[in-house]
């Protein structure tokens, strides 16, 4: 049986009812979080929907690996990295990051980025 | 290689760079679109992420499938059916429609309704 997790932040800190906030870790970043909008501890077998919360002067790491990436960005400005090409985001643009792209999303704006970033499940 | 699909949309009336309209069909419904803004035309092997808007008055089809839905609310206002369930949704809202649920989303607002909605891509 599904279920909603309804939207309950507050000005730029988004937060959802029933998904506890997460410490995402990259180096020199601090104050990053990740929440689990759609996952495995709802029961989605397949595939996991995450918001990421990125603070001014922070990024995500500067990974590659064999998954795929789908984003959106929901607010603030972001620069990502596509192996050798960096192109500017706003709120709505989408990214398809190829699997064994080298990436990184980095905040540019002096409020929070935040993001959905969809993986599949089976990694 | 990953890609950006830019968002060019004006108003309510929602758009991506690179991204065709299709029309999205259910009984009863006109003017409803999807969009694939991160999928098979992008190369993403896993899941596909969509974009669906709405009109005032329609609705996506009654259904139930064996794959999952993440769903999170872009504008308007929606009421989701969930099996026997009935929830209203705002803008930022997470659903998660599990696998086999009888499933409905009806747009309850005098505006469009957009959401995204990813599944997997192996149905």
């Amino acid at each position: 049986m599904g279920s909603v997790h309804r939207f309950i932040g507050s000005g730029n800190d988004y937060d959802w009812e029933g998904v506890p906030a997460e410490i995402y870790e990259a180096e020199g970043v601090h104050g990053a979080i990740k929440r689990v909008l759609v996952g495995k501890p709802d029961g989605a077998p397949n595939f996991v929907m995450r918001y990421f919360q990125i603070e001014p002067g922070g990024h995500s790491r500067l990974e590659r690996h064999t998954h795929e990436h789908g984003v959106i960005i929901l607010q603030g400005k972001a620069k990502v990295q596509l192996n050798e090409e960096f192109v500017t985001l706003e709120p709505l643009d989408a990214v398809f990051v190829a699997g064994n792209d080298l990436h990184q999303f980095t905040n540019i704006a002096d409020e929070p980025l935040g993001f959905i970033c969809v993986i599949t499940a089976n990694i």
